[in-house]
């Protein structure tokens, strides 16, 4: 079946729920084709807006064609679209963001409605309903199960590079649950494939485009620095005795955690790591070509054309290295916090007693999400949170004295990390967390403005425990929103 | 050995791990002895002071004597005595406010010191360092391990009533960490005992004292209301078929929790249910009274002088529907998680957009402390936070535009209700959220007033995602500091 007859199966005000999980393994031509249904519609008077539920972001052939086609209603997990991040912060598109690994058990229990339509990129459909995915496992298997009816985008550009990389298996649901026996990031526990009941497949596409991921780029100084911190952190704990060998690491999307892992690769006394992430980035190939990985588990797995290319040359044996699971397993705190995973992610901001905001500008504005920052966090056995101390030309300070909008509590974390050096926050009580942060973490000039506001809060404050001055606390946002500048 | 022998035995500046858990077997006589003799060092001149873990709160013959003395240096994971908590507030004792399921952990790991004392509340003690803890586990057992010195408080009220009780089993430490093998509230996994080093025993002293716990008050009618807002929508969601029954419950400590649990007590329609909780409180008596619990899994049992009585006289059956564990296991994401838990838990304040403050008076006094709500709230199938709408004579809002401290944010906040109503919030996106919750949970006297806000958040702010207005955000905390009311 055409894309365009496809699309045509799809109902305004349908729940779609589409593969995909941060620009892996999303569907391309059916959206792109459903994009041009509704603008046709809209053209026409007629109403035509889906909710979208996936696994985390989808590329632009997703998310942008239909946010520009003005064809989204709601939408939830992720997102990192710019055309849908901006329809989201014009107030025209309602976005519920949630925690990646708590999504598909909550559409499995029925706390959110179950997708009417599923939209699933695969490599593989047989007679009997066996479908192969193909870069991501995402909450794919939930869609295929809960949804009434399948489209199924078969992409041909893998041939079967990607078969037996995946694990298909899904928690039981409460209240006759066992443990989900994944003691190691290697182990496997479900089917390479996921049964469907072949009757609700009504189309399938056939494509054969990669998914659109950009090309790796070599780490800045900053996130150099950042890196080297963290790895000397790492070394020093490990000397005292704190740190087991063997723990996983997880590693969250973007420049600076893609740093830390290029860091490893390059440094020769690195012992090899295991991953246990959600995402399986570019960075990882070049720990494999140093010999330094021992396996990676994720929920996708993303390659640009380069990195694809060498992936497909290679599949065989990378594929040992390699699994895929769902991600409410690979972001399941029963198994995050078995395996004792290490865990780094960046913050937007972090404030002086150690809360952060992941996913907000100036507490309004979503980036991308929290994404699954929290599910590992909360349940890691140590965790970084890292930035740059300063963005938009030393205009914003990371460390600020209140987060304006706040994802994870002091409660969850442990270190804090900026090119200005490391804080270890574990165990401190707030005013040692606020001191040892400004002290390691702030941007020098920002340093004297955040202590000024911390001997005013710790005079004015009713409460010493975290002596917080509610009529100063979003001073340094709000100059910057009426100056440009959170500088004094 | 005498209390004050004992209490000789420990040096300034050490680490102290005691038992006890919401005020159910905490040590009692060694540390009023220590309370006396830092009062007699200090009158010396000397210095006196100790760095405090516990399981949770303790009694005040432990916390309160202590803070009295002023030989608190430093106290974790959570607190809620009067005087510990006033020199808390006042800057004069250090307090970190931990998550109670991840302690343990921390120790264990060597993310935070070990206390090198362990002063321990125990039914018996085999010379070959058998010991049968008394009202809670909490993290007795990981102090036992880790601590260099054991200090018994044995004591005879219980006779062998608690024998049995306990399910002594700490999860394995990663990286070589198995499943948690708890599939149903009753599971028993470990031994009743902890063995201990018995070298590592320096004195037991013998003991007879209950628990100080305040006698169970019947629930008022804002509590009762409360409850039924709960009863009525689980029985809704059950109707709907989102609620699978045998669903175990969690609910927290207070007035408000201990209504439901009444109310469920008194249901004639109501099925018999199961606890798997932190503390199990005197409210459960009525549930076995009323042939309505099937089984209760906690850290601490409290009872009362008069609820002791009935527990000792009927403890041979009462044990069989009792299971008392480490709180790394009662508060254990992958436990909870997979019974599929229901969890009550009593906030302070939310917000308009579903965030929660769990702890902290006007974001800076520490209540008590987060204790083990995020441990639910993140990991349930289904959570509730509940509060009364107003609190001091209505002159708070307990629905504000931010929250002053965030405890959970509205990612893991499923369900909120006052005597006002019930929002749903799962789903649901920020700006609905707010509506919801103004229209469902607030007090008429600030429905306006909350009302404006948003209005003017939603003009005002740059991002319409999570309108929030940075400069009015915390208006209505600071009229409340600065005219003693929230009200315009």
């Amino acid at each position: 079946m055409s894309a365009e007859e496809a699309a045509e199966l799809i109902r305004h005000d349908e729940i779609l729920g589409v593969s995909g999980f941060t620009l892996a393994g999303y569907p391309k031509a059916v959206p792109t084709a459903l994009a041009k249904r509704a603008e046709r519609l809209h053209a026409q008077g007629k109403p035509f807006q889906v909710s979208l539920f996936s696994g985390a972001s989808t590329g632009d052939e997703c998310d942008g064609a239909l946010a520009r086609a003005n064809a989204i209603r709601y939408r939830a997990p992720y997102q990192s679209n710019k055309d849908l991040r901006s329809a989201i912060n014009q107030g025209k598109i309602f976005y519920t963001d949630a925690h990646l690994g708590i999504m598909g058990r909550w559409i499995r229990s029925g706390a959110l409605p179950h997708p009417t339509t599923a939209i699933i990129e695969a490599t593989e459909v047989s007679d009997d309903g066996k479908i192969r995915l193909s870069t991501s496992c995402g909450n794919s298997m939930e869609f295929l199960q809960m949804a009434d009816r399948i489209i199924v985008e078969l992409n041909s550009l893998y041939g079967d590079a990607l078969a037996g990389i995946h694990d298909c298996y899904l928690p039981d649901m409460p209240p006759h649950a066992r443990p989900i026996p994944v003691s190691h990031v290697l182990d496997r526990v479900g089917t390479d494939f996921v049964q469907v009941d072949p009757e609700k497949i009504v189309a399938i596409v056939h494509t054969q485009a990669g998914d659109s991921v950009h090309p790796f780029t070599e780490p800045d100084e900053i996130s150099k620095t950042i890196a080297g911190h963290i790895l000397e952190f790492l070394a020093h704990e490990r000397k005292k005795g704190r740190l087991p060998s063997g723990l996983p690491y997880q590693s969250g999307v973007g420049n600076v955690a893609n740093a830390v892992l290029t860091a490893m690769a390059r440094n020769p006394l690195q012992e090899p790591i295991s991953l246990f992430t959600e995402v399986i980035q570019e960075a990882v190939f070049e720990l494999i070509q140093s010999d330094k990985l021992l396996g990676a588990s994720g929920t996708a797995l993303t390659c640009s054309a380069k990195a694809r290319k060498y992936f497909l040359a290679n599949a065989f044996a990378l594929k040992r290295k390699f699994v895929l699971r769902p991600q409410e397993v690979s972001n399941h705190p029963e198994v995050i916090r078995r395996l004792g995973v290490i865990a780094m992610n960046t913050a937007i901001e972090c404030d002086i007693f150690g809360n952060v905001n992941s996913s907000h500008i100036c507490g309004s504005s979503v980036m991308n999400g929290i994404g699954g920052s929290a599910d590992f966090s909360r349940n890691c056995l140590l965790g970084f949170f890292m930035t740059p101390s300063t963005a938009k030309n030393g205009t914003i300070s990371a460390i600020v004295p209140l987060v304006s909008h706040l994802d994870h509590s002091d409660h969850e974390t442990d270190i804090f990390v900026t090119e200005q050096g490391l804080a270890d926050l574990r165990g401190l009580d707030p005013v040692a967390r606020a001191h040892r942060i400004i002290d390691a973490c702030s941007h020098p000039d920002y340093r004297q403005q955040l202590n000024d506001y911390l001997n005013y809060s710790v005079k004015s404050a009713k409460g010493k425990h975290i002596p917080i001055a509610l009529d100063r606390a979003f001073n340094m946002h709000l100059r910057f929103l009426s100056d440009g500048s959170m500088k004094e």
